[in-house]
């Protein structure tokens, strides 16, 4: 069918073909069908939309960069062709009916989902069935080699490969900053992808672009690593495991994370840089991802059996989740935080011994050590660690001579005091982010909480318990309103419930 | 946020919210989230998505009708501010968990369904969710409420009211058009609402169409079917059970048809029009909607306990649907082939059997005559079917004088011979379909096929097996080669096949 192209002025992720219901019942198709569009020998595929009224009969509207692509402008003609939606639906359709896939047939979606050769509608539904049904280590395992094959990845001629990733859930995790440095001043090769906060304060890339530049190609993440040993750059500049991020953005709006992608996700971003080997951090506990520590160990079983089928060595460091790890939550604090501990050699305990332990479980994995930890503690001691970490601030393009206090840190500040005597009963993980994201992060580096008081600390009445900074006063006023309202630092008498709570009738 | 408003000439189903990547970041917000956008008195929901490219910084993109609807221009400020998904998402997820859910948490699905409050990735995620781990009938029965309860309904003040569905999956199933003039010629009223084609050649109500004006009221139903006893409607012109539209146009591109969506689809519009005595005609058979007879209790039995539960009296007829009811397939044709049974009163064997045998159980069931068969066959024969027709074809808007040989059908045809003596050994629904939609079925009312010999006909070499109609000489071609490539019609010898199919080594 012959249409007049007429363009409009909105960019789409799929290419649409905007046609009116009289022409899409003519071509015998409805909304969500595939056509081809044709002009001259240009052509693509795009997904029907019926127009609401502002498409007459005999037009079609395309967007701006299909028109581009098909070199049409408005009024030139197009052909409308209809055809059938790609083999890999039906195998999505497939595992909906609670199937196991073959490894064709994974390789067939993933390369569909990188290719955007399918509709949100059909790549939800892939993503739904694997939550709901499952895969198995096998679907598992094909799934992280499809992702892996349909990206970028580095080779490393030489040296030795190690990564660490943290699954996330749990707030303040800045322990790649210390990790990195520490890890590359023995000798090893580490090239740490990170991400950025979705739902969280601060992602490890966002902290780290505090500092340095972490918009690094995969050139550069491979220069960079020989020439220092390590960086923290963003996986998502780079076209590592691109099938990820298309996955991610349809898990947001559903809040969803099946176990499947989850476990792809992180293994396909570990061998498509070269790990070899790969700590896992796992933090368990209410508030983070993983409700206990028995449900860690079996999420770090699949960890440690896939890797094993993937060539990789990994370890998993199943850590406490249940409060945020160290005292800072934001990108510039938590820089700052690190920064700090490793200038004066030493920083909060939890932050300390998560970073240094999981640095001495790398080290026991490549053999350079049967006491990890010590080993690590006395590289950091020795101000290796830092020594290391602004080389690695100056490959990227930042500041070598930074230093913790020059960190920019909003100066709309406000303290949350202890109204009594007591002790800290519990500390939101969820509110302290819900907090610090009122308050502008990620997007304000500087906004964020600081911790004074962590579980089990003892307060007298008028301690601060934390405090929040902003960059903008309105959003400093919204970070209190929420704080108020959700207390994210709670502090009980030693008696912490009354049971029964009801006083005997007389 | 304030944001400058910039127009964006398409229509949406749902408003969206065309962001910057930065501003959305400094509201905290991703793709897919939910805003409020204020100006002055007036506010609406919308969905946030972020523009690749064309929305600058400082700038929101809104659609014709949300403009429209909050009074602003190319160059208003708008208010816009962050809001939580509706308690509906809440209640997807636990369904998407596999928990039942209770009676309110259905009503508030379907009101959001009804009201565009869920994205199109929330409702997949719901249609989604009751195919993978169903519904018990306590939650069908909820949803049907639901969704009568959110629509148009009928209350008849008097008289029986009677009704008729067919589940669908069998072409050339022009029944309707004989059994509501049987039905209401003996003095019950039968406001048949109908669909139209989805992936069929012809619905009901494109069938009907051909005849008389079925954009019908609800009002208007309600009085024809009060004046002459019947109707035969296209429900989608009212505004009965609205939730079943858009559910089914989530379902469509994923070509699924979850179970309790079915028995709470045809229940809702059953009960919202006032239907005492219902019979849902289940077909049964290789290319119908249900494989087997077994498979066909099961369902029947479901639409039975779901009737009771709503004070409905239901009783199914399972039907077989192995090969085309009649002859004809196509809008035209089939008005023709039914309207020419009525006029000779007599008509294909299937077509009668199917037709009467249904009405007949209206009749049983009402308490008319313990015979209903014999009892809707005598009215048939008798010229009180046609009449009937005839007034209610007048009674919505066409010719009473309309004969069958008046019907324009496509003038363009192609007779497929038999290369062989022999018996038909089979008919493909799917494939008949596919060939009458090649040629313009149900867009074009003319296109269709006509079958000459069904299964288990003897052919002799060179009888006709099927006609091709089209209005398209193109259409024509293409549907020729359809049926060359994929034959609706298969001939045999006498030996089917041969086992084992090698020869003997000797």
């Amino acid at each position: 069918m012959k249409l007049i192209a007429k363009i409009i002025p909105i960019k789409s992720v799929r290419p649409l073909a905007i046609m009116n219901q009289s022409d899409a019942e003519e071509l015998g198709v409805f909304e969500g069908d595939r056509v081809r569009l044709v002009a001259g020998r240009k052509y693509l595929t795009a997904t029907v939309q019926i127009a609401l009224g502002f498409i007459e009969k005999g037009y079609i509207g395309i967007c701006l960069k299909s028109a581009e692509d098909l070199g049409v402008e408005d009024g030139s003609e197009v052909d409308v062709i209809p055809i059938p939606k790609p083999a890999s639906f039906e195998y999505i359709r497939k595992k909906l009916d609670g199937h196991k896939l073959t490894r064709e047939e994974i390789y067939e979606i993933v390369r569909d989902i990188v290719n955007d050769a399918l509709t949100e509608v059909e790549l939800t539904a892939f993503v739904l069935s694997s939550y709901v049904h499952g895969m198995d280590l096998d679907e598992v395992e094909w799934m992280t080699r499809a992702m892996i094959e349909t990206g970028e990845t580095i080779d490393f001629e030489e040296g030795i490969v190690v990564d660490k990733h943290s699954i996330g859930g749990v707030p303040g995790n800045k322990i790649s900053l210390i990790i990195v440095p520490t890890v590359a001043s023995a000798g090893l090769l580490i090239p740490k992808t990170a991400s950025r906060a979705i739902t969280s304060a601060s992602g490890t890339a966002d902290t780290m672009e505090v500092l340095a530049n972490v918009n690094l190609s995969i050139e550069e993440i491979k220069e960079i690593t020989l020439r220092v040993g390590g960086v923290i750059a963003w996986g998502g500049a780079t076209n590592i495991a691109p099938a990820d991020d298309k996955i991610i953005r349809v898990e947001y709006p559903l809040a969803i994370d099946p176990r499947s992608q989850l476990l792809a996700s992180v293994m396909a971003k570990k061998g498509a840089i070269g790990a070899e080997h790969v700590v896992i951090d796992v933090p368990v506990g209410e508030g983070s991802k993983v409700p206990d520590v028995e449900e860690g160990k079996k999420l770090a079983n699949d960890f440690v059996e896939l890797g094993r089928r993937l060539g990789l060595n990994v370890t998993c460091a199943i850590t406490y989740g249940g409060q945020p790890v160290g005292r800072a939550v934001g990108p510039a604090l938590e820089a700052w935080e690190a920064l700090k501990a490793m200038e004066e050699r030493k920083g909060a305990k939890s932050l300390m011994e998560k970073a240094l332990g999981i640095a001495g479980i790398i080290f026991e994995m490549v053999g350079k050590t049967t006491n990890g930890y010590e080993y690590a503690k006395e590289i950091f001691e020795s101000g290796k660690t830092l020594e290391k970490f602004k080389q690695i601030v100056e490959a990227q393009g930042g500041d070598p001579n930074v230093r913790s206090d020059d960190i920019p840190i909003g100066d709309k500040t406000y303290d949350v005091i202890s109204p009594i005597d007591g002790a800290v009963a519990k500390v939101y993980n969820s509110r302290i982010v819900k907090v610090a994201r009122a308050a502008g992060a990620p997007k304000d580096k500087g906004a964020g909480v600081l911790l004074f008081k962590k579980g089990g600390f003892h307060v007298k009445k008028g301690d601060v318990l934390f405090r929040i900074y902003a960059e903008k006063e309105w959003k400093l006023d919204k970070a209190i309103e929420v704080a108020l309202k959700e207390p994210p630092v709670v502090v009980s008498g030693m008696i912490l419930e009354r049971y029964p709570s009801y006083r005997w009738m007389r």
